[in-house]
């Protein structure tokens, strides 16, 4: 077999006009071969139907990698402690790393995985870039991807939250409270959770017998000004709504402080919904009624699933959601008549 | 010099009445000898002036550990993100573990520690027993402690904050705005960090001649429940403060809560000031005034003390505290005449 495989690196670096070590390199997944070499190479060995050595088996570093966009997310932390829990179990490291979208640090990035030879990769709201995509699966790492942006753009397990789903029992909850006109703050519209909770509004809108009015949806980006400004704006309709379903936690503090700004109470005057159960919504001034997304189960899923992954074994389903649950806490109040 | 240390070895093992592979053992950190056995060789060793190999010189993981006790703490992800800075951009992977103050947590933290190599060590408010402590520096891994919960019990650099300055200039913005009676909610008293804040509270009452009296004293925890209580027993206080220092910001949302129930208004009726600058202090309503910790620039120095020692350099200073500032947002107002 060996002999066999060697034989076929020679072809195909004669084939393609370079030397061996430089079909070493691509089959190692090294970074230092041009982008056209490295493309004629890597056709010529699927060509051959050359078999890529399961190199990294058996020789474990005992390491899964955790990949955030940016460490500024508040959730961060929830998906670390639930990854960190089951690697620990395991006897293996969690190493946090931030890409920060940067395509350099995601390049260095790259070459830091190879280098310390990590089992695995959780990656959490995956953007990397195409290119960045093909070279993962190149250094052959398993991944597991929690709460994709998008559709599911690495051929990998995702992990996700059931969002429509959530998105139909907070509004729900309002009309069953007897509001009928009801504000929404949607995230950005890149990301298909967005989408999910902005149906799942429409949805329970719907089934209550009540009318879709666009002036009651305003759009937002998940952060807190956004939903001080929603906010700011549903107030100021000819006829404002009695409740705000604001689809992150975060929004929803902007829109008790949009609220604050104008005299009103929350939930005297309005009613206020959020989405993510960060630890902060037990602690916001009144305590906030809200979706929880189970993050850390979220992260303790995806590490189970990594490293049954790294050890050569199937997983069960290419993307589970983990259900919703819509937590009461006295931010919101019947409608007042 | 390799000779005269085997025979060395071979004298140690003899006199201690043990075979050479467990003077071995132990001379590696390991853990499976007996705690009596293990004390035996190293009276013996320290009796022999036996060198100890700088075994790990050269042999660098490319990996750091950061360690929590839990990671449910808010300003986690502040440290994990100054730190994953430095240790990126030296191509060193940022491991991050929590050892839930269990023992037996612990015992497989440095297990897996040992293991995998690292090239050093951020503990974050250690409370490592003597006995781990111990051991970590058999394994002879370069270590330093982000703000440590009592005295520096490992003779290692230490990183904290200005908190007794950090609570003079707190208390020192309320009396600069009129007020004359303002209460204080303490952090656990266990903690030097509590003492220091409480004290800079008192230094700045007598700065400003005013008296210090006890019942504006109400004890606490860090955590946002006891800064409720706290509020609680101050506003029933036959002549209730005008404003509250809070020395941790979850209770100064603790705070915000108990003075919301009695239907209190945020600066209106009552400041409020915290202590941390958690991101969530920006998104409170009204966003709080708090003194800041620089929690995100510890790390980075922590992960750059660390990656010097590692590299066996010196570190300028075994105790260095950063300068915490006071900002102001609104969550304080002049006294109210």
């Amino acid at each position: 077999m060996a002999r066999e495989r060697k034989v076929t690196i020679n072809v195909i670096a004669a084939e393609a006009g370079v030397s061996v070590p430089t079909v070493s390199r691509v089959l190692n997944g090294r970074s230092d071969v041009s982008p056209t070499t490295r493309a004629r190479i890597e056709a010529l060995l699927a060509q051959h139907g050359y078999q890529r050595r399961g190199s990294r088996r058996g020789e474990h570093a005992g390491l899964v990698d955790l990949v955030f966009n940016d460490l500024d997310s508040p959730w961060a932390v929830e998906i670390i402690r639930g990854v960190e829990d089951v690697a620990h179990a395991a006897q293996v490291g969690t190493v946090v790393s931030a890409i920060h979208r940067h395509s350099a640090a995601t390049r260095q990035w790259l070459d830091n995985l190879r280098a310390r030879k990590s089992d695995g990769v959780i990656l959490v709201t995956s953007t990397l870039q195409p290119g960045h995509q093909a070279e993962l699966r190149r250094l052959n790492v398993p991944a597991v991807v929690i709460d994709p942006a998008g559709g599911p753009a690495l051929e990998v397990p995702t992990i996700g939250a059931t969002n429509w789903a959530g998105g139909r029992a907070a509004t729900e909850h309002l009309t069953s409270l007897g509001h009928r006109r009801i504000g929404f703050i949607a995230g950005p519209t890149s990301l298909l959770c967005s989408r999910a909770r902005l149906d799942g509004y429409r949805a329970a809108l719907d089934a209550a017998g009540l009318p879709v009015s666009d002036e009651l949806i305003q759009p937002g980006d998940f952060y807190h000004e956004s939903g001080f400004r929603g906010a700011t704006a549903l107030m100021s309709l000819p006829e404002p709504p009695t409740a705000i379903f604001a689809s992150s936690d975060q929004m929803a503090f902007g829109v008790y402080e949009g609220l604050r700004q104008r005299g009103l109470r929350v939930p005297d005057d309005v009613s206020v919904v959020g989405f993510d159960d960060l630890p902060e919504a037990r602690w916001a001034s009144p305590p906030l009624t809200t979706v929880r997304q189970p993050l850390a189960e979220m992260g303790t899923l995806a590490a189970r699933m990594l490293l049954r992954l790294s050890r050569g074994e199937e997983t069960d389903s290419p993307r589970v959601e983990l259900a919703t649950d819509l937590i009461v806490r006295n931010s919101t109040a019947p409608l007042a008549v």
